[in-house]
Protein backbone atom coordinates (compact mmCIF):
# COMPACT_ATOMS: atom_id res chain seq x y z
CA UNK A 1 0.00 0.00 0.00
CA UNK A 2 0.85 3.36 -0.64
CA UNK A 3 0.87 5.52 2.22
CA UNK A 4 0.54 9.51 1.97
CA UNK A 5 1.05 12.45 4.61
CA UNK A 6 0.99 15.67 4.70
CA UNK A 7 0.26 18.60 6.98
CA UNK A 8 -3.19 19.14 6.06
CA UNK A 9 -5.11 18.34 3.25
CA UNK A 10 -2.64 19.77 0.50
CA UNK A 11 -1.51 16.45 -0.41
CA UNK A 12 -4.60 15.33 -1.60
CA UNK A 13 -3.36 16.87 -5.02
CA UNK A 14 -0.85 14.37 -5.20
CA UNK A 15 -3.37 11.96 -4.55
CA UNK A 16 -5.58 12.83 -7.27
CA UNK A 17 -2.51 12.38 -9.38
CA UNK A 18 -1.75 9.21 -7.97
CA UNK A 19 -5.57 8.23 -9.18
CA UNK A 20 -4.94 9.52 -12.81
CA UNK A 21 -1.47 7.68 -13.44
CA UNK A 22 -2.40 4.89 -11.69
CA UNK A 23 -6.00 3.91 -11.44
CA UNK A 24 -7.36 1.44 -9.29
CA UNK A 25 -4.64 1.83 -6.85
CA UNK A 26 -5.64 2.00 -3.01
CA UNK A 27 -4.10 4.76 -1.08
CA UNK A 28 -3.53 4.92 2.98
CA UNK A 29 -3.57 8.86 3.38
CA UNK A 30 -2.74 10.86 6.93
CA UNK A 31 -3.02 14.50 6.88
CA UNK A 32 -2.11 16.08 10.13
CA UNK A 33 -4.45 18.64 10.74
CA UNK A 34 -4.40 18.74 14.18
CA UNK A 35 -0.45 20.11 13.93
CA UNK A 36 -1.68 22.51 10.33
CA UNK A 37 0.26 24.43 8.41
CA UNK A 38 3.91 23.25 8.99
CA UNK A 39 5.04 26.32 6.39
CA UNK A 40 5.87 28.59 9.27
CA UNK A 41 7.30 26.28 11.44
CA UNK A 42 10.86 24.92 12.43
CA UNK A 43 13.15 22.53 11.14
CA UNK A 44 13.09 20.20 14.27
CA UNK A 45 9.65 20.32 14.65
CA UNK A 46 9.08 19.56 11.13
CA UNK A 47 10.97 16.63 11.35
CA UNK A 48 9.60 15.29 14.32
CA UNK A 49 6.04 15.57 13.09
CA UNK A 50 6.82 13.66 9.98
CA UNK A 51 8.83 11.02 11.79
CA UNK A 52 5.57 10.30 13.71
CA UNK A 53 3.12 10.49 10.62
CA UNK A 54 5.89 7.59 8.80
CA UNK A 55 5.54 5.41 11.65
CA UNK A 56 1.45 5.69 11.88
CA UNK A 57 1.19 5.12 8.19
CA UNK A 58 3.22 2.14 8.57
CA UNK A 59 1.34 0.94 11.59
CA UNK A 60 -2.05 0.74 9.24
CA UNK A 61 -0.50 -0.82 6.45
CA UNK A 62 1.53 1.00 4.27
CA UNK A 63 4.90 -0.08 2.50
CA UNK A 64 6.03 2.72 0.47
CA UNK A 65 6.04 6.28 2.05
CA UNK A 66 5.13 9.59 -0.34
CA UNK A 67 5.59 13.25 1.46
CA UNK A 68 2.72 14.95 0.08
CA UNK A 69 3.93 18.21 1.43
CA UNK A 70 6.65 20.22 -0.02
CA UNK A 71 7.63 21.69 3.17
CA UNK A 72 8.15 18.83 5.01
CA UNK A 73 10.25 17.22 2.19
CA UNK A 74 12.36 19.92 2.11
CA UNK A 75 12.87 19.51 6.32
CA UNK A 76 12.52 16.32 6.73
CA UNK A 77 13.06 14.11 4.06
CA UNK A 78 16.87 13.28 4.95
CA UNK A 79 15.39 12.65 8.68
CA UNK A 80 13.11 10.17 7.35
CA UNK A 81 15.58 8.43 4.90
CA UNK A 82 18.32 7.58 7.73
CA UNK A 83 15.01 6.63 10.16
CA UNK A 84 13.61 4.11 7.80
CA UNK A 85 16.16 3.16 5.66
CA UNK A 86 14.51 0.15 4.15
CA UNK A 87 11.11 1.66 2.95
CA UNK A 88 10.92 3.65 -0.43
CA UNK A 89 10.35 7.31 0.25
CA UNK A 90 9.21 9.68 -2.21
CA UNK A 91 9.66 13.37 -1.50
CA UNK A 92 8.05 16.12 -4.33
CA UNK A 93 11.24 18.07 -4.31
CA UNK A 94 13.43 16.03 -6.84
CA UNK A 95 10.22 15.29 -9.22
CA UNK A 96 9.28 18.84 -9.56
CA UNK A 97 13.17 19.55 -10.66
CA UNK A 98 13.66 17.39 -12.96
CA UNK A 99 10.61 18.16 -14.76
CA UNK A 100 11.67 21.76 -14.54
CA UNK A 101 14.72 21.48 -16.11
CA UNK A 102 13.37 19.63 -18.80
CA UNK A 103 10.95 22.45 -19.40
CA UNK A 104 13.57 25.22 -19.01
CA UNK A 105 14.79 27.40 -22.45
CA UNK A 106 16.73 30.36 -21.29
CA UNK A 107 17.71 28.42 -17.95
CA UNK A 108 15.65 30.71 -15.64
CA UNK A 109 13.57 28.82 -13.38
CA UNK A 110 11.34 30.60 -10.46
CA UNK A 111 10.05 28.54 -7.30
CA UNK A 112 7.22 29.81 -5.22
CA UNK A 113 6.23 28.24 -1.79
CA UNK A 114 6.24 28.52 1.74
CA UNK A 115 8.35 30.62 3.56
CA UNK A 116 9.74 27.13 5.20
CA UNK A 117 10.50 25.76 2.15
CA UNK A 118 11.70 28.91 0.34
CA UNK A 119 14.10 29.59 2.99
CA UNK A 120 15.55 25.98 3.31
CA UNK A 121 17.28 26.48 -0.38
CA UNK A 122 16.67 22.94 -1.48
CA UNK A 123 15.22 24.10 -4.91
CA UNK A 124 18.05 26.20 -6.05
CA UNK A 125 20.45 22.99 -4.28
CA UNK A 126 18.95 20.55 -6.35
CA UNK A 127 18.68 22.55 -9.67
CA UNK A 128 22.33 23.44 -9.25
CA UNK A 129 23.41 19.41 -8.92
CA UNK A 130 22.03 18.93 -12.11
CA UNK A 131 23.01 22.03 -14.03
CA UNK A 132 24.91 24.47 -12.15
CA UNK A 133 23.97 27.15 -14.99
CA UNK A 134 20.26 27.47 -13.87
CA UNK A 135 19.93 31.05 -12.37
CA UNK A 136 17.33 30.18 -9.89
CA UNK A 137 14.90 33.05 -8.29
CA UNK A 138 12.36 32.28 -5.74
CA UNK A 139 9.37 34.13 -3.99
CA UNK A 140 7.99 32.61 0.08
CA UNK A 141 3.78 33.01 -0.76
CA UNK A 142 2.81 32.33 2.36
CA UNK A 143 -0.93 34.11 1.72
CA UNK A 144 -1.76 31.82 -1.05
CA UNK A 145 -2.22 28.46 1.52
CA UNK A 146 -4.89 30.88 3.55
CA UNK A 147 -6.28 31.95 0.43
CA UNK A 148 -6.85 28.58 -1.41
CA UNK A 149 -8.54 27.01 2.37
CA UNK A 150 -10.79 30.10 2.19
CA UNK A 151 -12.14 29.23 -1.40
CA UNK A 152 -10.90 32.65 -2.87
CA UNK A 153 -9.54 30.76 -5.68
CA UNK A 154 -10.45 33.91 -8.55
CA UNK A 155 -11.44 36.74 -6.25
CA UNK A 156 -10.05 40.05 -6.79
CA UNK A 157 -8.07 40.08 -3.64
CA UNK A 158 -6.49 36.92 -4.69
CA UNK A 159 -5.21 38.18 -8.21
CA UNK A 160 -4.04 41.66 -6.39
CA UNK A 161 -1.77 39.33 -4.09
CA UNK A 162 -0.69 36.74 -6.90
CA UNK A 163 0.66 40.26 -8.99
CA UNK A 164 2.06 41.20 -5.80
CA UNK A 165 4.08 38.13 -4.89
CA UNK A 166 5.12 37.25 -9.00
CA UNK A 167 6.04 41.09 -9.96
CA UNK A 168 9.65 40.09 -9.30
CA UNK A 169 9.44 36.73 -10.83
CA UNK A 170 8.44 38.19 -13.70
CA UNK A 171 10.88 40.78 -14.56
CA UNK A 172 13.33 38.84 -13.89
CA UNK A 173 12.15 37.04 -16.83
CA UNK A 174 11.97 32.92 -15.71
CA UNK A 175 10.36 30.86 -18.51
CA UNK A 176 9.72 27.92 -16.04
CA UNK A 177 7.92 27.87 -12.56
CA UNK A 178 7.69 25.25 -10.23
CA UNK A 179 4.68 25.63 -7.73
CA UNK A 180 6.89 24.32 -4.41
CA UNK A 181 3.40 23.67 -2.39
CA UNK A 182 0.36 21.31 -2.91
CA UNK A 183 -1.62 24.19 -2.33
CA UNK A 184 -0.48 26.71 -5.19
CA UNK A 185 -2.05 24.19 -7.95
CA UNK A 186 -5.42 25.08 -6.92
CA UNK A 187 -4.52 28.54 -7.82
CA UNK A 188 -2.86 27.05 -11.49
CA UNK A 189 -5.36 29.88 -13.31
CA UNK A 190 -4.28 32.96 -11.22
CA UNK A 191 -0.77 32.21 -11.23
CA UNK A 192 -0.17 31.52 -15.15
CA UNK A 193 -2.49 34.91 -15.64
CA UNK A 194 -0.23 37.15 -13.31
CA UNK A 195 3.30 35.34 -14.54
CA UNK A 196 2.71 35.63 -18.11
CA UNK A 197 2.05 32.88 -20.77
CA UNK A 198 5.47 32.40 -21.56
CA UNK A 199 6.12 30.79 -18.48
CA UNK A 200 5.48 26.59 -18.33
CA UNK A 201 4.28 26.16 -14.31
CA UNK A 202 5.67 22.83 -12.85
CA UNK A 203 3.12 21.27 -10.69
CA UNK A 204 5.03 18.52 -8.20
CA UNK A 205 2.14 16.79 -7.57
CA UNK A 206 2.28 15.48 -11.35
CA UNK A 207 5.86 14.97 -11.49
CA UNK A 208 5.58 12.93 -8.33
CA UNK A 209 2.88 10.26 -9.38
CA UNK A 210 4.92 9.77 -12.36
CA UNK A 211 7.49 8.83 -10.44
CA UNK A 212 5.97 6.98 -8.29
CA UNK A 213 4.30 5.27 -11.40
CA UNK A 214 7.26 4.29 -12.73
CA UNK A 215 8.53 2.68 -9.56
CA UNK A 216 5.40 0.74 -9.10
CA UNK A 217 5.06 -0.46 -12.58
CA UNK A 218 9.01 -1.71 -12.84
CA UNK A 219 8.80 -3.41 -9.82
CA UNK A 220 5.82 -5.17 -11.31
CA UNK A 221 3.83 -4.37 -7.46
CA UNK A 222 -0.03 -5.61 -8.09
CA UNK A 223 -2.83 -4.58 -5.82
CA UNK A 224 -5.80 -6.15 -4.73
CA UNK A 225 -8.05 -3.66 -3.37
CA UNK A 226 -9.32 -0.97 -6.15
CA UNK A 227 -9.14 2.70 -5.35
CA UNK A 228 -12.43 2.25 -3.15
CA UNK A 229 -9.61 0.31 -0.66
CA UNK A 230 -8.11 3.75 -0.13
CA UNK A 231 -8.28 4.92 3.67
CA UNK A 232 -8.38 8.84 5.16
CA UNK A 233 -6.65 9.90 8.46
CA UNK A 234 -7.11 12.72 9.85
CA UNK A 235 -5.50 13.73 13.21
CA UNK A 236 -8.20 16.75 13.58
CA UNK A 237 -11.67 16.85 12.06
CA UNK A 238 -13.14 19.69 11.32
CA UNK A 239 -16.28 20.49 9.08
CA UNK A 240 -14.24 22.22 6.58
CA UNK A 241 -11.90 19.98 5.22
CA UNK A 242 -14.09 17.67 4.52
CA UNK A 243 -15.54 20.19 2.23
CA UNK A 244 -12.58 21.52 0.55
CA UNK A 245 -11.11 17.79 0.09
CA UNK A 246 -14.66 16.56 -1.34
CA UNK A 247 -14.31 19.24 -3.98
CA UNK A 248 -10.60 18.90 -4.54
CA UNK A 249 -10.91 15.27 -5.23
CA UNK A 250 -14.35 15.28 -7.02
CA UNK A 251 -15.41 12.27 -4.82
CA UNK A 252 -17.24 11.56 -1.28
CA UNK A 253 -14.80 10.47 0.97
CA UNK A 254 -15.20 9.84 4.86
CA UNK A 255 -11.93 10.87 7.02
CA UNK A 256 -10.89 9.00 10.29
CA UNK A 257 -9.66 10.52 13.26
CA UNK A 258 -7.65 7.17 14.61
CA UNK A 259 -8.50 8.34 18.64
CA UNK A 260 -6.64 5.24 19.99
CA UNK A 261 -3.32 6.90 18.26
CA UNK A 262 -4.20 10.39 19.31
CA UNK A 263 -1.01 10.29 21.71
CA UNK A 264 0.95 9.94 18.64
CA UNK A 265 0.05 13.65 17.89
CA UNK A 266 -0.47 14.66 21.11
CA UNK B 1 2.47 34.78 38.54
CA UNK B 2 0.01 35.66 36.25
CA UNK B 3 0.39 32.92 33.29
CA UNK B 4 -1.03 33.43 29.79
CA UNK B 5 -1.34 30.79 26.96
CA UNK B 6 -2.14 31.69 23.23
CA UNK B 7 -1.75 29.62 20.00
CA UNK B 8 1.22 31.33 18.95
CA UNK B 9 1.72 34.80 19.29
CA UNK B 10 -1.42 36.78 19.00
CA UNK B 11 -1.94 36.87 23.16
CA UNK B 12 1.17 39.22 23.40
CA UNK B 13 -1.20 42.07 22.67
CA UNK B 14 -3.27 40.78 25.88
CA UNK B 15 0.52 40.92 27.78
CA UNK B 16 1.02 44.64 26.58
CA UNK B 17 -2.22 45.53 27.60
CA UNK B 18 -1.23 43.48 31.13
CA UNK B 19 2.19 45.75 31.18
CA UNK B 20 0.21 49.05 30.57
CA UNK B 21 -2.22 48.56 32.98
CA UNK B 22 -0.06 46.26 35.91
CA UNK B 23 3.26 48.30 35.75
CA UNK B 24 6.21 46.02 37.20
CA UNK B 25 3.58 42.58 37.06
CA UNK B 26 6.08 39.99 35.77
CA UNK B 27 4.05 37.36 33.39
CA UNK B 28 4.68 34.04 31.98
CA UNK B 29 3.70 33.45 29.05
CA UNK B 30 3.69 30.29 26.76
CA UNK B 31 2.74 30.66 22.80
CA UNK B 32 2.07 27.28 21.18
CA UNK B 33 3.95 27.80 18.13
CA UNK B 34 4.23 24.26 17.07
CA UNK B 35 0.61 23.46 16.86
CA UNK B 36 -0.99 27.25 15.99
CA UNK B 37 -3.27 28.20 14.57
CA UNK B 38 -6.27 26.75 16.56
CA UNK B 39 -8.61 29.31 14.63
CA UNK B 40 -10.07 26.50 12.37
CA UNK B 41 -9.55 23.08 14.64
CA UNK B 42 -12.03 21.06 16.59
CA UNK B 43 -13.35 21.78 20.04
CA UNK B 44 -11.98 18.24 21.20
CA UNK B 45 -8.00 19.49 19.68
CA UNK B 46 -8.24 23.10 21.21
CA UNK B 47 -9.75 21.75 24.25
CA UNK B 48 -6.81 18.97 24.45
CA UNK B 49 -3.94 21.66 23.96
CA UNK B 50 -5.37 24.22 26.09
CA UNK B 51 -5.22 21.75 29.08
CA UNK B 52 -1.64 20.52 28.18
CA UNK B 53 -0.95 24.25 27.91
CA UNK B 54 -2.41 24.97 31.41
CA UNK B 55 -0.75 22.52 33.19
CA UNK B 56 2.40 23.56 31.85
CA UNK B 57 2.05 27.06 32.82
CA UNK B 58 1.26 26.04 36.03
CA UNK B 59 4.26 23.60 36.54
CA UNK B 60 6.51 26.53 36.10
CA UNK B 61 5.37 28.96 38.72
CA UNK B 62 2.01 30.13 37.71
CA UNK B 63 -1.18 30.85 39.84
CA UNK B 64 -3.50 32.89 37.65
CA UNK B 65 -3.81 31.75 34.42
CA UNK B 66 -5.26 33.95 31.04
CA UNK B 67 -6.40 32.31 28.05
CA UNK B 68 -4.86 34.71 25.66
CA UNK B 69 -6.54 33.57 22.95
CA UNK B 70 -10.66 34.45 21.57
CA UNK B 71 -10.40 30.89 19.94
CA UNK B 72 -9.55 28.86 23.26
CA UNK B 73 -11.45 31.07 25.29
CA UNK B 74 -14.52 30.23 23.21
CA UNK B 75 -14.05 26.53 22.87
CA UNK B 76 -12.04 25.51 25.89
CA UNK B 77 -12.71 27.34 28.80
CA UNK B 78 -15.61 25.42 30.40
CA UNK B 79 -12.88 22.48 30.31
CA UNK B 80 -10.42 24.64 32.00
CA UNK B 81 -12.71 25.61 34.53
CA UNK B 82 -13.81 22.06 35.46
CA UNK B 83 -10.64 20.86 35.36
CA UNK B 84 -8.60 23.29 37.25
CA UNK B 85 -11.51 24.03 39.68
CA UNK B 86 -8.97 25.89 42.18
CA UNK B 87 -7.35 28.25 40.12
CA UNK B 88 -8.52 31.86 39.26
CA UNK B 89 -8.85 31.75 35.09
CA UNK B 90 -9.47 34.69 33.14
CA UNK B 91 -10.54 34.86 29.26
CA UNK B 92 -11.10 37.17 26.86
CA UNK B 93 -14.44 37.17 26.05
CA UNK B 94 -16.89 37.97 29.01
CA UNK B 95 -14.63 41.57 29.95
CA UNK B 96 -14.93 42.62 26.06
CA UNK B 97 -19.00 41.80 26.05
CA UNK B 98 -19.16 43.84 29.10
CA UNK B 99 -17.05 46.80 27.23
CA UNK B 100 -19.14 46.62 24.24
CA UNK B 101 -23.17 46.46 26.18
CA UNK B 102 -21.58 49.44 27.69
CA UNK B 103 -20.51 50.85 24.48
CA UNK B 104 -23.63 50.55 22.17
CA UNK B 105 -26.15 53.23 21.84
CA UNK B 106 -28.09 51.15 18.74
CA UNK B 107 -27.82 47.98 20.32
CA UNK B 108 -26.07 46.72 17.09
CA UNK B 109 -23.09 44.83 17.95
CA UNK B 110 -20.87 43.42 15.62
CA UNK B 111 -18.52 40.70 16.12
CA UNK B 112 -15.64 39.38 13.92
CA UNK B 113 -12.83 36.61 15.13
CA UNK B 114 -11.55 33.29 13.44
CA UNK B 115 -13.89 30.68 12.01
CA UNK B 116 -13.71 28.97 15.57
CA UNK B 117 -14.89 31.86 17.67
CA UNK B 118 -17.73 33.03 15.02
CA UNK B 119 -18.99 29.96 14.56
CA UNK B 120 -18.94 28.99 18.18
CA UNK B 121 -21.97 31.72 18.65
CA UNK B 122 -20.27 32.33 22.16
CA UNK B 123 -19.88 36.14 21.88
CA UNK B 124 -23.85 36.19 20.86
CA UNK B 125 -24.95 33.93 23.85
CA UNK B 126 -22.63 36.04 26.38
CA UNK B 127 -23.80 39.10 24.94
CA UNK B 128 -28.10 38.23 25.09
CA UNK B 129 -27.21 36.70 28.66
CA UNK B 130 -26.77 40.43 29.97
CA UNK B 131 -29.45 41.98 27.45
CA UNK B 132 -31.71 39.89 24.77
CA UNK B 133 -32.73 42.56 23.00
CA UNK B 134 -28.96 43.30 21.47
CA UNK B 135 -29.27 42.45 17.75
CA UNK B 136 -25.65 40.75 17.35
CA UNK B 137 -24.14 40.54 14.03
CA UNK B 138 -20.75 38.34 12.86
CA UNK B 139 -18.31 37.88 10.76
CA UNK B 140 -15.22 35.43 10.51
CA UNK B 141 -12.18 36.85 8.94
CA UNK B 142 -9.85 34.27 8.84
CA UNK B 143 -7.23 36.11 6.27
CA UNK B 144 -6.66 38.78 8.96
CA UNK B 145 -4.31 36.66 10.88
CA UNK B 146 -1.81 35.21 7.99
CA UNK B 147 -2.11 38.75 6.66
CA UNK B 148 -0.86 40.29 9.81
CA UNK B 149 1.37 37.54 10.52
CA UNK B 150 2.66 38.97 7.22
CA UNK B 151 3.01 42.18 8.44
CA UNK B 152 0.91 43.31 6.00
CA UNK B 153 -0.42 45.73 7.97
CA UNK B 154 -1.68 48.30 5.71
CA UNK B 155 -1.30 47.40 2.61
CA UNK B 156 -3.75 47.99 -0.14
CA UNK B 157 -4.11 44.22 -0.37
CA UNK B 158 -5.07 44.39 3.05
CA UNK B 159 -7.16 47.25 2.99
CA UNK B 160 -9.69 45.64 -0.09
CA UNK B 161 -9.60 42.32 2.03
CA UNK B 162 -10.99 44.29 5.13
CA UNK B 163 -13.93 46.22 2.53
CA UNK B 164 -14.96 42.47 1.89
CA UNK B 165 -15.10 40.95 5.49
CA UNK B 166 -16.85 44.61 7.06
CA UNK B 167 -19.29 45.28 4.10
CA UNK B 168 -22.12 43.61 5.54
CA UNK B 169 -21.56 44.59 9.17
CA UNK B 170 -21.31 48.13 7.85
CA UNK B 171 -24.54 47.64 5.97
CA UNK B 172 -26.19 46.48 9.34
CA UNK B 173 -25.12 49.80 10.73
CA UNK B 174 -23.27 48.48 14.21
CA UNK B 175 -22.10 51.03 16.25
CA UNK B 176 -19.98 48.59 18.29
CA UNK B 177 -17.53 46.21 17.05
CA UNK B 178 -15.52 43.54 19.09
CA UNK B 179 -12.26 42.67 17.53
CA UNK B 180 -12.42 38.84 18.47
CA UNK B 181 -8.90 37.62 17.51
CA UNK B 182 -5.69 38.59 19.31
CA UNK B 183 -4.62 39.72 16.62
CA UNK B 184 -7.22 42.41 15.05
CA UNK B 185 -6.04 45.06 17.35
CA UNK B 186 -2.71 44.99 15.00
CA UNK B 187 -5.06 46.09 11.90
CA UNK B 188 -7.28 48.68 14.02
CA UNK B 189 -6.52 51.59 11.43
CA UNK B 190 -7.62 49.70 8.53
CA UNK B 191 -10.60 48.23 9.98
CA UNK B 192 -12.01 51.89 11.56
CA UNK B 193 -11.49 53.17 8.24
CA UNK B 194 -13.45 50.40 6.69
CA UNK B 195 -16.08 50.25 8.79
CA UNK B 196 -16.68 53.80 9.42
CA UNK B 197 -15.78 56.29 12.59
CA UNK B 198 -18.99 56.08 14.01
CA UNK B 199 -18.68 52.41 15.26
CA UNK B 200 -16.11 52.56 18.24
CA UNK B 201 -13.92 49.38 18.31
CA UNK B 202 -13.70 46.88 21.33
CA UNK B 203 -10.23 45.03 22.22
CA UNK B 204 -10.57 42.62 24.24
CA UNK B 205 -6.92 42.44 25.21
CA UNK B 206 -7.66 46.01 27.16
CA UNK B 207 -10.68 44.74 28.56
CA UNK B 208 -9.21 41.68 29.77
CA UNK B 209 -6.10 43.59 30.87
CA UNK B 210 -8.46 45.90 33.35
CA UNK B 211 -10.35 43.11 34.77
CA UNK B 212 -7.43 41.49 35.80
CA UNK B 213 -5.76 44.63 37.52
CA UNK B 214 -8.65 44.97 39.33
CA UNK B 215 -8.44 41.34 40.95
CA UNK B 216 -5.13 41.71 41.50
CA UNK B 217 -5.59 44.63 43.16
CA UNK B 218 -8.49 43.73 44.73
CA UNK B 219 -7.06 40.74 46.38
CA UNK B 220 -4.31 42.97 47.81
CA UNK B 221 -1.50 40.67 45.79
CA UNK B 222 2.06 41.61 45.63
CA UNK B 223 5.21 40.70 43.46
CA UNK B 224 8.27 40.26 44.02
CA UNK B 225 10.42 40.77 40.42
CA UNK B 226 9.93 43.45 38.12
CA UNK B 227 8.14 43.23 34.60
CA UNK B 228 11.49 42.46 33.54
CA UNK B 229 11.16 38.69 35.66
CA UNK B 230 8.77 37.79 32.59
CA UNK B 231 9.74 34.48 31.01
CA UNK B 232 8.17 33.74 27.36
CA UNK B 233 7.84 30.05 26.10
CA UNK B 234 7.08 28.47 22.71
CA UNK B 235 6.15 25.42 21.50
CA UNK B 236 8.61 26.07 18.55
CA UNK B 237 10.93 28.73 18.02
CA UNK B 238 11.06 30.19 14.31
CA UNK B 239 12.91 33.28 13.49
CA UNK B 240 9.90 35.09 12.63
CA UNK B 241 8.29 34.82 15.91
CA UNK B 242 10.90 36.52 18.18
CA UNK B 243 11.31 39.23 15.43
CA UNK B 244 7.23 40.14 15.49
CA UNK B 245 6.97 39.78 18.76
CA UNK B 246 9.50 42.40 19.60
CA UNK B 247 7.89 44.49 17.21
CA UNK B 248 4.61 44.30 18.75
CA UNK B 249 5.83 44.60 22.28
CA UNK B 250 8.30 47.57 21.41
CA UNK B 251 11.06 45.28 23.98
CA UNK B 252 13.56 42.74 23.42
CA UNK B 253 12.58 39.46 24.76
CA UNK B 254 14.32 35.67 24.83
CA UNK B 255 12.02 33.23 24.40
CA UNK B 256 12.65 29.68 25.74
CA UNK B 257 11.65 26.35 24.30
CA UNK B 258 11.23 23.83 26.80
CA UNK B 259 12.89 21.28 25.24
CA UNK B 260 12.74 18.63 28.29
CA UNK B 261 8.89 19.29 28.55
CA UNK B 262 8.37 18.82 24.65
CA UNK B 263 6.65 15.63 25.21
CA UNK B 264 4.05 17.65 26.46
CA UNK B 265 3.25 19.16 22.73
CA UNK B 266 4.32 16.40 21.05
Amino acid sequence: MVGIFDSGIGGLTVVKEIFKQLPGQPIIYFGDTARTPYGNKSQETISRYSIENTNFLLSVGATIIVIGCNTASAMAYDALRERFSEVPIFEVISPAVEAAISATKNKRIGVIGTAGTVNSGIYERKIHELDPEIKVFHEPCPLFVPLVEEGWIDRPETKMIARKYLSKLKQNQIDTLILGCTHYPLLKKVIQAKIGNRARLIDPAEATAKKLADFVVKRGIKFTAGADGSRFYLSDLTPKFSVIAEKWLGRKISFVIPTERRNLWS
